[in-house]
């Protein structure tokens, strides 16, 4: 195979910065900590958004779009917020250049200083909700349930392609509403949401459940997220909705005449993912031999690669193959046929099971006299030959078994990764030997998870929505616990 | 009417600005110009969208994403780009951010100082060939047909919103090709896509034509124009798309290997629409009561206003709506039953008007027993009462009718304000009694072209595509002419 990938026992990193590259996603630029998303990772980023966006839709939302920058003040008024999000970030200082004086190139021009510095959006609830404060006057005027797609800026050091960028793409709701009890609805809507949309379309399973307050959101009162397991065995955030209580309300003076005539502040939600999202999904279900994609996010669903020696071959398979081509078109199925002449079938299949197609389907003379065709499926790498008649319907059949069977081998992985530990130097040892996720009784207290993430690189990733209620004792301090955590090592 | 307008004939301008807020389309900022896009002005932008990406798509085009930030350098390695675009913009200087030392918020960490500046994109030519210069080494690369919807900043001193703003959404496709013959046709075939979008969606005539050397895009050897004409006689620029030849590929060192096995430079077009499109959409239709939206683009095609005094009265309307409703639905029409107890049926009609849906049907005790319902058009304002049954074929047809009409009054308005001159004191009087657009011969000199500019504020919008060949004289200088150009004073 021209592209190999690095294996992902040699190294699992490797793997997946090869596998990134390799299949055209995305590639490092220019500009420090930036990527370009190449147009095939752009083409599944923009069904991952298609779908979203019309899973807000039906729950009620609409999209709208707020400005990139942020004047500086803002960060500083919700307390909390400027110590989680001004910090490292992108400045903008001035506005203008001029020709250097040496006549080569420009330079910034000292004369156009703004008097204050804008910062570019990390996160948009300090503009957002500047903006809101006009528009809420009235328990009439709520709730606002809006969502913005846009790119945002937090200046990280160590960056990785998809899971950590200095600019990334996103969305990010921002809803007001009229009494708590509707925020705190709002929030696990919008988290279920998150979580259909991860197990529906990425195939990839997710336990939802709260941070700790250590790991909320800076400003939250809760946040609620949702937490996949890579096959390194490391947790991945993937999607984060909180329940912002008055904070910026306060911090922004937004308040509203309830019913009863009374003043009160608004109270806010926010939730988001990220391009991280493409991380999470190259992760979950790749293989050495390249992505594994799920049908419902793949751009490609079917390729069809013709097998032929003379080009009257050619022109053959083609014209049996434009029938079937259309048929599967009109049933909503996105299909490519390569008849590249530059390129050998050998090539070909390597080429698509390094892009993570679903569904191969190859034709050759014999098939067509036997009026056959070979299929075969990325996901087990099982290949068949079926008859020819038909064949839309067994391919619809085909990539719902396969959206199935990559969910049930995620879920299968997740289950037995998942390890219920008691003793906390089993829990260390097993951490090294295993990793995984593990339920595990704590103390409830932020020295406690402090000391664990300080020993062993493990957090909690969250405290289980499902976790049942059972009475046990923290696995450091022997403290009482009334229920178990999930602690994993993450990215 | 609660939200009155200025007229058009009282303040052209102020009306527009008055339109844009009170349709809840867009308002300013706490960031200097730059704009918040309301739901319902972004929901009008989302549809226009969603038109051009299938077009691209269906032209061969796909997306992908380049970095917000461009290094400084990249922006005089281009000599004529660095003139027309790196001047007033968005610079990035710093990456973090401190608490200020008197404990009264942040400051900005000297320490964290770039070592080359960044600037806020304000259009992607050079990050985007910088990158090219690693996707292509052959002539099997090419071309390379990308688009981008992104987010640009110019550094605008006077701005309005939609029209000119510091911040505005966009979208830029950069294309690579073998050969200056295919870069041209590509040119030439977005423009085209331009174009047709703008009158078979917009419901918005056009010129099609070249700029002059003056107008032209910096970088480029041609750009072409679509041109609009507004209700006070001003043109607006619309889309544009530029034949960059090979300067972007010599600036970056972008060459490939030809078919014959010699290395040459790669040929480069651009082009981009904005939400300036939602300028010349509102100027181009609407009027004193409101938006005038082309139903192929209106959120809300369809608005029922049920009539009604007592509850049961509306819960039999609300019925009979039901059915209809999801029969227009099932046509792929957007319905809005509006059956808000707190608004008056007179307060819905005014509003309505003002968002300009161009269909709304109000049902009322009476029309209930007849089996009718009153039919409105915001196009004409005209109301008829039509059989309830059978509506939903009614409605298509009249969706229909209304985009036609407002194509036609927009072309015949247009018509009557193009205006043939020969004489320049002619054109000087006509411009200030009649403004409209103005074919004239003129000697094809920069200097005629700005001198015309500097006494008149007119500009030449373009040499149309279909402007026949016509001996003449320059109206100014009288020499030589071959072919009349547009002048207009312009947006």
């Amino acid at each position: 195979m021209a592209k190999e990938l690095t294996s992902r026992a040699e190294s699992y990193a490797q793997w997946y910065n090869d596998l990134v590259l390799k299949a055209d996603l995305a590639e490092n630029s220019a500009v420090r900590g930036c990527m370009v998303i190449k147009p095939y990772g752009y083409a599944i980023w923009e069904k991952m958004q298609r779908v979203l966006d019309d899973m807000f839709k039906a729950t009620g939302h609409v999209n709208a779009y707020f400005p990139l920058f942020i004047p500086k003040s803002f960060f500083s008024k919700e307390a909390a917020h400027v110590e989680g999000f001004a910090k490292e970030c992108a400045v903008v200082t001035h506005y203008r250049l001029k020709n250097s004086p040496d006549g080569k190139g420009v330079i910034v021009d000292p004369d156009a200083k703004l008097e204050e510095e804008y910062i570019v959006r990390p996160t948009s609830e300090t503009i957002i909700w500047n903006t809101y404060k006009n528009w809420i006057q009235s328990y009439r005027d709520l709730p606002i349930l809006v969502n913005q797609w846009a790119n945002v800026v937090r200046w990280e050091m160590r960056t990785r392609l998809f899971l950590r960028t200095a600019e990334f793409l996103w969305q990010e709701g921002h809803t007001a509403h009229a009494t708590s009890e509707e925020a705190i609805k709002e929030t696990e809507t919008m988290l279920g949401v998150y979580a259909e949309f991860a197990e529906k379309y990425m195939a990839m399973p997710v336990v939802q459940g709260y941070k700790t307050a250590n790991e909320r959101f800076a400003g939250a009162l809760e946040t609620m997220t949702i937490e996949a397991l890579m096959q390194d065995g490391k947790a991945l955030q993937s999607g984060t909705s909180h329940f912002l209580g008055q904070n910026f309300a306060k911090a922004f003076d937004v308040t509203f005449t309830n019913q009863e005539g009374k003043i009160e502040y608004v109270w806010a939600t926010s939730w988001g993912v990220s391009t991280r999202l493409m991380g999470a999904l190259i992760m979950s279900h790749s293989d050495d031999n390249g992505l594994v994609l799920p049908p419902k996010l793949a751009p490609i669903q079917v390729v069809i690669v013709p097998i032929y020696k003379k080009m009257e071959e050619l022109a053959q398979i083609s014209e049996v193959v434009k029938g079937v081509s259309d048929k599967l078109k009109a049933l909503g199925i996105s299909v490519k046929f390569d008849d590249d002449d530059k390129r050998k079938p050998g090539w070909k299949f390597a080429e698509y099971e390094l892009k993570g197609v679903p569904v191969r389907l190859a034709m050759g003379p014999r098939d067509l006299q036997n009026g056959t065709v070979e299929v075969a499926r990325r996901d087990t790498l099982e290949k068949s030959v079926l008859p020819f008649d038909g064949i839309e319907q067994a391919i619809v059949q085909l990539l719902d078994d396969i959206q199935q069977n990559i969910f049930n081998k995620a879920f299968k992985y997740r289950e037995e990764n998942t390890t219920i530990v008691d003793n906390y130097d089993e829990f260390k040892r097993l951490l090294d030997e295993k990793g995984g996720f593990f339920l595990c009784h704590w103390d409830g207290s932020s020295e406690t998870e402090a000391l664990i993430k300080d020993e062993t690189k493990a957090t909690i990733r969250c405290i289980p929505l499902d976790a049942p209620e059972e009475n046990g004792k923290c696995m450091v301090t022997g403290k009482p616990s009334s229920r178990r955590v999930l602690f994993a090592r993450a990215y």
